[in-house]
């Protein structure tokens, strides 16, 4: 797997059960995955040598994050190196030009769109679609980095100049964030898991509510498009598509080809968790099902106070909500960073929401 | 931890997500606790340099067996070393005929017993009780190591010449065998889970059927008995207490004092799970629920088969059983040894134990 951050390590978790030996690409014997017991190397996604190393006698290369230059995974695959998923599917999330072109060119529902050059093409983009436009950079935006509001021209040209082209959309009426994980297996089986409601707050993902309240209708289209995408591109292992539900309804907002944050619930909340789930995919075993075990789950994630202290020294207090499962990721304390999550199964949504609430607040010392 | 067997693996997955640091004390860097990442020393229990490596700088000293000199602990904890349980409470899983004792002189429900040092006081013991006599070790006898059948006084002379004295209890009529899981943290905080049936095959543990389909009385009297010992002999830590259910009602068979096989299927069977709860306890944290969340569950262990070959070799096929939680424990494969279990939830118990056997008969290459 390249990249140790903490779905590593969860995958780490997952690993053990199925006696299947993790190795990591890691920046620094520090990073989650590693200090949870991973075999690592050190080394960079950047680095073509230290991708060749990890890849060797590797049955198959997974990825936990997008940042690995799309070019060398081509020259992996011409190496003969077995990668899930495909370089060609994983620019999907790597590349959000590309991603919304693409899908666009085959039929599914994306916002509007433009990938802006000149000042000029934005103009024509607000005068269809109003002011503010959302910037966002092609590559490298997550959590909210590379994503920019752009309130006139002016601000457009010093974007532009600064940053570059950059995709353009129309600032969206949103009714709610939807996301839908699917597995596919390198021999083609998929499968697709609940669709949950994500919330987002300062652009980064901070609670997950299984199953979303919406409609049955809505979630066999969200369940539909998942699917129908992962295999129109060709994606192995677990796909997050994050999907906006507007007045026009579904549009996909982009896809993650990895195990995603949308998808920490399943540990606890799903028959087979996600990174069990990647796995399996991954290595061509059979999928498990993806089917929820409890009526409801709620997964609250823990960030990082603005004090800078650790949510770790606040554990006990976290531990004493009934039912919360605690994951804590070894990170180094910093304000803003996610550092774990809590999760809590029960049969109503909204008690279990606030019962993880509640555990998170400890664990980021706000109770 | 002491030991680095498939406890200690699963020990550390759950301290992963605590944001635990587990250290072993293992026999060979291929211990299933040392692949899984778990950090380690190499040593023995039987050196007591190598305990004391172990402790130091450890908030606490725990064990995933029982194989530890008695002496060596009680000098450990001379020294200031936290160790849970304590030396005083792992004696009862450590000699057979100290617990037998201590539990009858404290009004425990035991079968009736001896402690033989000559044929004469066998003989007695057979006018009451009557032949065959069953004989066990005082210490280090487990999954039928160290218990045998005696016969006749030939029988009991032999052994008595070859191995010293040993337990003597009647060969009981068995309606069946029960085990209930205590978690008691050091603070006193205590909580018992679920009663579940253990099924035994050449003396060793086969399957677990989670709930136990007896009486709702016998439940409740199971697990009263369970924390009343667990709290008279000052345990901390998982204590799985191992009861057998006679004509003339409960008796307590023996005592673990670390997570157990009676308690794997509470991996995905119980809101916490037994290893998660071990290090709960053990570190004073709060305790987690410990209810089941399913109907029930069905554990199956997979055994090294007869030809030598490794399970983790069929485990496509074991994965392709619906709803079948694989845990295998990377150690080499020999017949007869403990290699994994699986875990199936469910409505219906004969459906999840199928399924949990046909899983497992697919590891050990017997579908």
């Amino acid at each position: 797997m390249v990249g140790a951050g903490q779905l590593a390590r969860m995958t780490q978790q997952a690993a053990i059960a199925l006696g299947v030996e993790l190795r990591v690409l890691a920046a620094s014997p520090d990073d989650p995955a590693v200090i949870a017991g991973a075999a690592h190397l050190t080394g960079s996604p950047e680095s073509l040598e230290d991708l060749r190393a990890l890849a060797a006698d590797a049955d198959v290369v997974t990825f936990d994050h997008e940042g690995i230059p799309p070019a060398h995974l081509a020259t992996l695959e011409g190496e003969g190196v077995a990668l899930a998923p495909p370089s060609s599917a994983k620019l999907f999330a790597q590349d959000k030009h590309v991603a919304r072109r693409e899908l666009a060119a085959r039929g599914f529902p994306v916002p509007p769109f433009a990938f802006a050059q000149t000042l000029e093409e934005a103009e024509r983009f607000a005068d269809a679609h109003g002011w503010p436009l959302i910037g966002k950079l092609s590559r490298g935006a997550y959590d909210g980095r590379g994503v920019f509001e752009l309130g006139d021209p002016d601000a457009v040209a010093g974007a532009l100049s600064e940053l570059g082209p950059f995709l353009l959309e129309p600032r969206l009426r949103l009714e709610r964030e939807l996301a839908v994980l699917v597995a596919r297996s390198v021999t083609g089986e998929a499968v697709a898991y609940p669709v949950v409601e994500t919330i987002q707050r300062d652009a980064m993902c901070r609670e997950v509510l299984a199953p979303a309240d919406v409609p049955p209708e809505l979630v066999e289209e969200a369940r539909r498009l998942a699917l129908d995408i992962t295999a129109a591109i060709g994606a192995t292992g677990i796909v997050a598509i994050e999907l906006f539900l507007t007045d026009a309804g579904l549009l996909v907002n982009e896809l993650a080809l990895r195990p995603h944050n949308s998808g920490h619930y399943t540990i606890e909340g799903c028959v087979t968790s996600q990174f069990e789930q990647h796995l399996r995919a991954v290595l061509g075993w059979p999928l498990g099902a993806p089917d929820a075990v409890a009526p409801t789950v709620a997964m609250v994630n823990v960030v990082g106070p603005e004090d800078g202290s650790d949510p770790a020294a606040r554990i006990e207090e976290a531990l004493s909500v009934e039912g919360a499962h605690v994951h804590l990721y070894g990170k180094q304390a910093r304000p803003g960073r996610k550092l774990g999550h809590v999760t809590v199964c029960g049969n109503d949504l909204e008690a279990a929401r606030a019962a993880a609430r509640r555990a998170a607040a400890a664990l980021e010392g706000n109770s």
